[in-house]
C-alpha cells in the first residue's frame, strides 16, 4: 500500500477511537507518534521540535521553520515563530473548530507543557489519554513487518562477521565499535547501542559497554546484545559466545536458558497470555535451581525499542496477530557470569515466528 | 579537584538552594542532572532507569538490579524490584524523613510520573522547581571547561581531515559517516548527528542529512555542523566550505555573516545581555539586506547540546564567567543556498574565549 494511504488509515482509527469516547481533538507531542500519524521527523527525538493535533476534519503539524525539509504532505501546517508559538495557533484552532474536549499523551507531555496547555485552552476539557498511539502502533501492518524483518536479518550477517573477529586481547568497546561500523558501512544503523559484555560483566543485563574495559581473555564468555534500524524500523537480538571451553556450569546453565528459551517461545502458539508466558518462562529456570531474572521476558519492538506488548508478570496486553516482541530470558550469577538469548518474533497465524535467525545452539571457538 | 568532592559540592550548593526556598527535599527524573549530582548514568537517556531524591541528610538513588555495574558512591541506594517501585521507596523515605515540602522538575517530570507522585506524596505538599538544577549547569567548572576545549580541539582536528575527501562526486551522507567514523576511531563520540549540507539544503537549518541525498557537484556550497563528545563534554561547531568558485552572492553573504559573527563575539566583553547581543548581530545582517535567521543567536553547551544560558531575543539568562556557549548567526536563502558559522565559546575573564579554533576565512577548494 501507498504509503500516504497508509498514513491516512492510521489518522481514521485514531479518529474512530477519539469519536468513541467523544473527543474532539488530540494533542501529539511524542516524536515517534508523530512519525507514525504524519511520516514527519524532526532532527531530536526529544527537543520538541513540533507537534500535532488531530481534529475530526484537520491534522495540524505545528513546526519551526528550522525543520522545513519534509515535502508537503496532507496535514495542515502551522508555522512556529518567534512571536506566533504552537499555543497561540492551538489558541485559534480550538475556537474555529469549537474544540470542547482534548486529550493529550499523560505518558509524554511533561508537567510544564501541561500546565500551559491548561492555561491556553482554558474553556477546553483536557484529558490525558493512556497510550492511545503507543497501543495503535503494537499491531504492524505488513509494511511494518517487512521492514523489521529486514533489520533481524540483518543482525545475523553481521553477527557472523563479528564471530571472526571475537578472540582473545579483544575488548568489549572493539567488538560494539565493528558492529556499529558493519551496520553503518553497509546502509543501515544501530537500533540502541550496543550492549558487549566479556566474562563477570555479562552479570548485570544493561551493563555499559562504554563505560567498561572488559577483554576477551584465552578462556571467555561473550554476551552480545545489539539490534539494526531499517527504514527506522528495529531489530533486537542477544547472543552469547565462548572462547576456550565452557566450565560446566556454563554449560548446564546455557542449555537450560536454551531450553527455556525455546519452549517459551513455543508456547506462544498455545497460549495469548503474556503473564502466563513470563511465569512459565521464570519457572523453566528456577525449577532448574538457577536463579530468576530481574528483567522482563519480552517487549514488543518497532519505531522505538521497547514497545508493546509488554511480556511480564504484571503486563496487561495480550499477544495479538500481527504484534512483533521479543523473547529473552538471562540467568546471571553476579560476579561470575550472565546468559541471554533473545530473539525478536512476530505473531503470524497464532504462531511465534522467529525473525533472527542466527543459530542458538552454544558457539565455542 | 577530585570527583567525588566535586559531586559533593553540586549537592551542597543544591541544598543550599532548596532550603533557601525552605523545601524539604527534590526528586530528580532527567538522565543528565543525576548523572550531574551523582555520577550515575544509566544505558538510556529517556527509558527512567533511575531516580534521584535528595533530601537536606540523604541522596537517595533509585534504580533496578539491571543498572548496578557501578561503583559504589556516597548515596543512598534503593533497589527498584518489581514489587517495590520508585514509588514505594519515595513513601518510606517521605515518612521517615519528614518531607512535607517536595520539589520536582517540572521541566523534566511528565504528566502521568506527576500524578502518580500526588498519589504517593498525599500529605506533602508538591512544587514544580523551574530549571533548578540545569541553572546550576550552566557555570562549567574548571574540569568541565577542559573536557569540552578537548571536544572542541578534536573538531578542528577532524575537520583537517573531512577538508581532504570534500570533493566533486562525494555524497552528505559520506562527509556525515566520515566525521562520525574519525571520532570514534579517535576515541571520542558524536555531540549530535552531523548536519551536512549540500547547496539549496544548506538554506533548511535543521537539515536532516540522515533523509537527504545531497552530492557534492563541480561547483559546491557544504554547511557542515557537527560536535564531539569527549568524557560526556560536547563541542559544537559549523563551518561552510566551497568547491569550486562561490558566486558574487554567496561571497557577499560570507562576509557579512562571518563579521557580524566575529563581531558578535567581540561584544561579548562589553554587554553581557544575550537580548542585546542577538539583536546586535541580526542587526548587522539584515542592514545588510540580507535576511533575518529563525534560530536563536547561540546557546550553551555542556552535557547537552542545547542547555543555558539561551542568546536569544526572548533570553532571561545573563552572561556569566565561566559559561560555554555557541554564536552561530546564519543567512538562508531558501531554494539558493544558506551558510552558518557557528563557535563554542566559554566567558573568562568577561571575554568570550573562542574554542573552536578552525578557520573562518573561506575555503575553497
Amino acid at each position: 500500500m501507498r504509503n500516504d494511504l497508509i498514513l491516512q488509515q492510521r489518522v481514521r482509527r485514531l479518529r474512530e477511537k477519539l469519536k468513541r469516547e467523544s473527543y474532539d481533538a488530540i494533542f501529539i507531542s511524542n516524536f515517534y507518534n508523530i512519525f507514525y500519524l504524519t511520516g514527519f521527523k524532526t532532527l531530536t527525538t526529544d527537543e520538541r521540535e513540533a507537534f500535532v493535533l488531530v481534529t475530526s476534519s484537520n491534522v495540524y503539524l505545528f513546526t519551526d521553520a528550522r525543520c522545513l525539509s519534509a515535502p508537503q504532505s496532507s496535514f495542515e501546517l502551522r508555522l512556529i515563530e518567534p512571536h506566533h508559538g504552537v499555543l497561540q495557533h492551538l489558541e485559534e484552532i480550538i475556537k474555529k473548530e469549537k474544540i470542547e474536549k482534548l486529550g493529550f499523551e499523560g505518558e509524554d507531555l511533561k508537567y510544564f507543557e501541561y500546565q500551559r496547555l491548561t492555561m491556553t485552552a482554558k474553556n477546553t476539557s483536557l484529558h490525558p489519554l493512556p497510550h492511545l498511539l503507543v497501543k495503535e502502533r503494537e499491531i504492524k501492518d505488513a509494511s511494518e513487518i517487512k521492514k523489521i524483518e529486514r533489520a533481524c536479518d540483518v543482525t545475523g550477517q553481521c553477527l557472523n562477521d563479528m564471530v571472526k573477529i571475537i578472540r582473545e586481547g579483544i575488548t568489549e568497546k572493539e567488538i560494539a565499535f565493528k558492529t556499529e561500523l558493519w551496520l553503518k558501512s553497509n546502509g543501515y544503523d544501530l537500533a540502541f547501542y550496543p550492549i558487549v559484555a566479556v566474562d563477570s560483566n555479562s552479570a548485570i543485563p544493561h551493563y555499559d559497554t562504554r563505560s567498561g574495559n572488559g577483554i576477551v581473555a584465552k578462556s571467555s564468555l561473550i554476551l552480545i546484545d545489539f539490534g539494526a534500524k531499517f527504514e527506522d524500523y528495529l531489530s533486537d537480538i542477544t547472543r552469547v559466545f565462548f572462547v576456550g571451553e565452557p566450565t560446566k556450569e556454563q554449560r548446564f546453565a546455557y542449555q537450560t536458558l536454551l531450553a527455556a528459551q525455546e519452549k517459551t517461545v513455543e508456547l506462544i502458539s498455545k497460549n495469548k497470555d503474556p503473564k502466563t508466558i513470563d511465569t512459565a518462562c521464570r519457572n523453566m529456570i528456577t525449577e532448574a535451581n538457577l536463579p530468576d531474572y530481574s528483567h522482563s521476558t519480552g517487549h514488543g519492538v518497532g519505531l522505538e525499542i521497547h514497545e508493546y506488548p509488554k511480556i511480564s508478570f504484571n503486563s496487561q496486553d495480550s499477544v495479538l496477530e500481527q504484534q512483533v516482541f521479543t523473547i529473552e530470558p538471562g540467568i546471571y550469577l553476579p560476579g561470575k557470569f550472565g546468559l541471554r538469548i533473545e530473539d525478536t518474533v512476530a505473531i503470524e497465524k497464532g504462531q511465534a515466528k522467529i525473525l533472527t535467525k542466527f543459530p542458538k545452539t552454544m558457539q565455542i571457538f
